[in-house]
């Protein structure tokens, strides 16, 4: 577990660099600090020693008499190391590298850079930063804004960090202008030494953090943060966006904090094995986190909704369902009661539209209803403030009824309220009862939809990977004595070999080199058969014409056999390899590769134009469980094929998941492997037995002695 | 040409209903018209006859002198019939009818409206509403606003017209809180006589009115939509969001106002071939009404971009080209350009980050590189407010280079604006300026893509439908004597001549009744051939095992003859059908059915899965031309199967857009055909003749005479 509990909650703080000239770093956070009552004290710390903002200053941090936990460092560049060494020695436990000109300035200063972590590697010293922003704690026994900018910040219960200091203040000011209650903050620039995982885990021990926000821009240490984030995001919610998705993104990603580009299947992998909700909108990320700051999750998609304008209540419902929730008719009870309650003009469904004239009174008889209503899981309350409504009431319905509700709660105040003080007051009331207050109607939708994806995440099948018993040492024996051919690839018989070992089920097949062999290997297999040209030179061997199909008998295997020889007849290392022809059944593909950093990747699609056209696939980081290997399955665009279409039985998914799990095992335990496709595989009902029909397998070329 | 100049131009007003009790809507209308400065006069009328707000009432509107151009009707229900009759004897030219209590409430609010209705026509007196909130005009030499909320309005250039009041409140608070300037407004509640697609016509021909912001929830008359909409589309930008899409949705609108559920695939259609821009998130909608208000529709997708904070831009980078936006490099005297001007920390590539220090200097450096950049179509200026800059100089670079830009030019203003009065006026001299301004990144880049959508939809080629030279007659002929069987299909023989007729290539075939015939016919087809039983009760075929493929001589001729016969043999009116087996192609359906009171649509997708499992067809509103046609050849997702993938040829799409143009003109001229269906058609590539295989033919039972 990560203390950072001298970065978050310091004692006291040393500013080296302090000053009395508004427009500095140095003169902001001494400001920061004390507009924000940080309850420990503050050391600044400058060469000509003078009072800053009227506190005492030392011209050195080894002058300063007590310990001190913290110190921000806004020096030159070429003289952090050297401060960084007095910090050491003066046995500060943190520093805020505020200082720019390191690693995302080009190579100097990535050599600055480096000089900088071996100072904090050798004497214990931890890093934060450089080129960095700073840290924030609303803990009122704390008070700390030490970051140089300033949007102010309600004690709340949303932490975050962010690697972009920009798209940090736009989440800032947003929490700021919508009232929202934060809890910590961080945006550690560079990154050197305390990183991103490490502050995540962090703000999960922490238990007045109820939801974190992450901005990423890369992942230096996938695997860290794999380690450290998924435990916490079984937690609590943990939101993130990524940027540098499309190669232009990625590109100004990389000349703005020097990151590598990462593929965003690799993002997509990583966030989903985490349990990590990834959002492509910050507006939606923000407004998400939001409702879980104050709101409970939502126990199931069925969303219930009161209003008093028809047609926004109707936006709510069309973002609803189309993205899976339900807007489900109130049970008979509910509406018996309605009856009563209501005006006669009221339309008593779902949404409840009670009509413009609804007042507070009716607005809690609704509301009741709703939280009384076994049919429901969480509840939208929309209102407008006509000028003929007292809305202070409809405030008071919400409040009330906030204050014991389990359900989740989200308002929609469709007003101006700067138009009138009270509907000012409506709208903060709302808010301080813990019920999040949007003003687009489809905002509301969508936050109860992203709260749905956290729910699915948070209670997905924990399963263990299964164990798959397997001759490893002959596996490892196999591929230590492989000759891989060009590019690395496994022979056909290795891969072949390699395969079974672990269990997976190939087609029937045979190899010969003449024709004679291959006359009497068809008449064991039986016709009818398929006949294949292999040599190391033949990688995409359809697209060669090395593939022949449906040969029904011995005149039309010798013609398949001469032709091959026209064609391929002179490649180095030629065989013949004949398999039973298959029955038609589905074709999918299963592959495997390598996330830089991180791990094995296990793939799934549909064979044919759904991988190469549609790019309908799913991939997962290994090691995979049985769980995981069905919601592949299930989730890609064309899944319902599976399941059989037009009186076609789907196939047996067990099978296929069975053989993802043996290649997902293959992959972890034979790091050389860096690429493997089985391709295609032909699946069929329970019953059949799943074959792959065709496959290759790539190793690494210098671990591989080939 | 709709005359609406006494709607929205009144001289005066008369109040029928005016009151001076302050929550009645007779209170507010007169005060709103009295707090907006509406330039005519006002008569308030009153059974007591007293003054209203000081201004002397009359006791009828017999009463008053003058001529009046428009009355506001807000009395109960059941006498709105008879202040219909007086205002039509004063002469009276429109009247609003606030009242509620209508079509909306169920059968009997449905007769009163008739009444309503029929008055109206037989004296030419117009209607607004009823169960409506009014209109508003910010022209300040009407200066109107006939409406009972109130939203401080800016005059300006966006015009709108909201089925759904409370919707319409969202947008007007919207513009209100952003200072978004409006033209027009209306919302027209049942809309029994003056309509949507009529108040639109009427904001295409005001010159002030930029753009056009619809609310739709049903359409009443798709067909004057069509003739309405799409004239004023082609020449000004119409935005529209249609609520009701879901099945729980159209279920809300219903109970909401008495609409229809129309399918959304209509709406798609008949959006689509208006040239009405749709829309699925209102706030996306109104921001970028925002951007049509004031800036031109960008000439191409480029875009480019300087900022003073490097991850807001990378978001937009994200955001744009996930949307097929292209973010380009600069050209090299761009680069030298800035390379001069920035300072040498500053990112001088596309986004240009000048980095947090950035000065007012540096911005119009970058906006006026931007400007001359010939690789740039619009440009996105992002900014925050760092304490240490001055940003009113910022904002005095972007009104500069504002002046006198004709690209589009779009920006992203990150900051509390409430925090500082500097930042305020920033914000607000941006905004000044005409330069939408938006809070978060993704906005600017949302906002682009919609615009280039309207310029893509806008640049569409409009031809004239292809004319078809076909014997109209004997097709009517055809289908007059045409004895339909079960659900109202015609026969094989009937379709095959239809289709015939309208030169729609079939597959070669013929029919026999028994064993001796289709031996000769095979003969005279030559092997392979394929054989199909049929029957009126044989609407499925291939489901109920009536099509054997691949038979390749006689004796397999019989067996599959036989088998047929064991099968369906026992069905009344079998007939057997023989058909040349076509090579293998790419298997495409081509279909035709009838959208509600608005004609004929076209549909086509891929053969099997892609329109059963994964829906990708599209429609299009008949009649078609020829570019519409292959527009819908490129608009399913697999598109790129047409043009060929992995070595495979593509198709020739004219031939496949040619069968479209046929079928499009064989709905047009017979009405009575309800649902066409060609499926599977063959297609191949340029140079072998494409081919229908299966076809069925459905129409209207009661104009058939079958």
């Amino acid at each position: 577990m990560p203390d950072l509990d001298a970065l978050f909650k310091p004692r006291n703080i040393a500013i080296i660099g302090a000053s009395n000239r508004p427009l500095t770093i140095g003169h902001r956070i001494m400001t920061n600090l004390n507009r924000y009552g940080f309850k420990g004290q503050v050391f600044p710390v400058n060469p000509k020693g003078e009072p800053i903002l009227d506190i005492p200053s030392h011209k050195s941090i080894l002058d300063i008499g007590p310990d001190v936990d913290l110190a921000h460092i806004i020096v030159r560049n070429n003289l952090v190391a050297q401060t960084l060494e007095d910090c050491a020695t003066k046995g500060i436990k943190v520093a805020i590298v505020n200082t720019s000109g390191f690693k995302e300035t080009g190579p100097e200063g990535a050599e600055l850079e480096r000089e900088l972590v071996a100072i904090g590697k050798r004497t214990g010293l931890r890093l934060f930063g450089p080129n960095c922003q700073g840290v924030m704690n609303s803990d009122p026994q704390v008070s700390l804004y030490s970051n140089f900018t300033f949007a102010e910040m309600i004690p709340g219960h949303v932490s975050m960090v962010a690697q972009g200091g920009g798209v940090a203040e736009v989440i800032n000011n947003y929490f700021g202008m919508n009232r929202v209650g934060q809890r910590m903050y961080a945006s550690n620039g560079n990154a050197c030494d305390i990183s991103v995982p490490e502050i995540i885990e962090y703000y999960g021990q922490d238990e007045q953090t109820h939801v974190i926000v992450l901005h990423a821009e890369s992942f230096p240490d996938p695997r860290e943060f794999l380690e450290r984030v998924a435990p916490v995001a079984e937690k609590k919610p943990v939101l993130a966006l990524k940027s540098g998705i499309t190669a232009e993104g990625a590109r100004a990603v990389s000349s703005h904090t020097g990151g590598l580009m990462e593929a965003d299947t690799v993002t997509d992998v990583l966030f989903d094995k985490c349990g990590v909700l990834r959002f492509a909108s910050l507006l939606e990320l923000c407004e998400t986190a939001q409702a879980f700051a104050t709101q409970n999750v939502p126990k199931g998609k069925r969303v219930g909704m009161v209003t008093n304008a028809g047609s926004p209540a109707i936006i709510v419902t069309d973002e609803a369902v189309k993205a899976g929730l339900e807007v489900p008719d109130l049970s008979p009870t509910s509406k018996a009661f309605l009856q009563d309650k209501l005006q006669s003009i009221a339309s008593i469904s779902n949404p409840i539209d009670m009509m413009a004239t609804a007042a507070g009174i009716e607005y809690r008889a609704s509301l009741d209803t709703l939280v009384g209503d076994p049919g429901i899981d969480s509840i939208v309350v929309c209102f407008m403030t006509p000028f003929f409504v007292d809305t202070l009431q409809i405030a008071e319905a919400i409040e009330q009824v906030a204050a014991s509700a389990e359900k989740t709660l989200i308002a929609v105040a469709m007003t101006n309220p700067d138009e009138k003080p009270e509907w000012q007051e409506t709208v903060e009331r709302v808010r301080q009862a813990g019920v999040p207050v949007y003003y687009f109607p489809e905002s509301a939708a969508r936050v109860l939809v992203h709260m749905n994806r956290y729910r699915k995440l948070r209670d997905r099948p924990r399963l263990k990977p299964v164990e798959i018993q397997v001759e490893v040492d002959r596996a490892n024996r196999l591929l230590k004595e492989a000759k891989p051919g060009l590019e690395g690839f496994l022979t056909p018989r290795d891969a072949s070999a390699l395969l079974t070992i672990y269990g997976i089920p190939l087609v029937r097949e045979k190899r010969s080199e003449n024709w004679d062999g291959l006359k009497t290997t068809a008449a064991e297999l039986g016709y009818p058969v398929v006949l294949k040209a292999e040599a190391p030179s033949l990688i995409h061997k359809t697209d060669a014409g090395a593939v022949i199909l449906n040969i029904n008998d011995e005149s039309e295997l010798k013609n398949a056999y001469d032709g091959l020889n026209k064609k391929v007849g002179n490649r180095p290392e030629l065989a013949f390899l004949l398999q039973a022809q298959l029955d038609p059944g589905l074709e999918i593909i299963i592959g495997g590769s390598r996330a830089p950093g991180l791990g094995a990747m296990v793939m799934f699609g549909l064979g044919g134009i759904h991988v190469e056209v549609l790019k309908d696939v799913m991939f997962k980081l290994g090691p995979l469980n049985r769980s995981e290997a069905l919601e592949m399955l299930e989730g890609i665009q064309a899944s319902a094929l599976l399941d059989g279409v037009r009186g076609q039985p789907g196939i047996d998914k067990m099978s296929v998941a069975d053989i993802m799990l043996r290649i997902s095992e293959l992959l972890e335990n034979h790091p050389e492997i860096v690429e493997l496709d089985l391709n295609p595989v032909m699946a069929y009902p329970a019953g059949k037995q799943v074959a792959v029909v065709d496959f290759r397998i790539k190793i690494h070329q210098s671990e591989s002695g080939g």
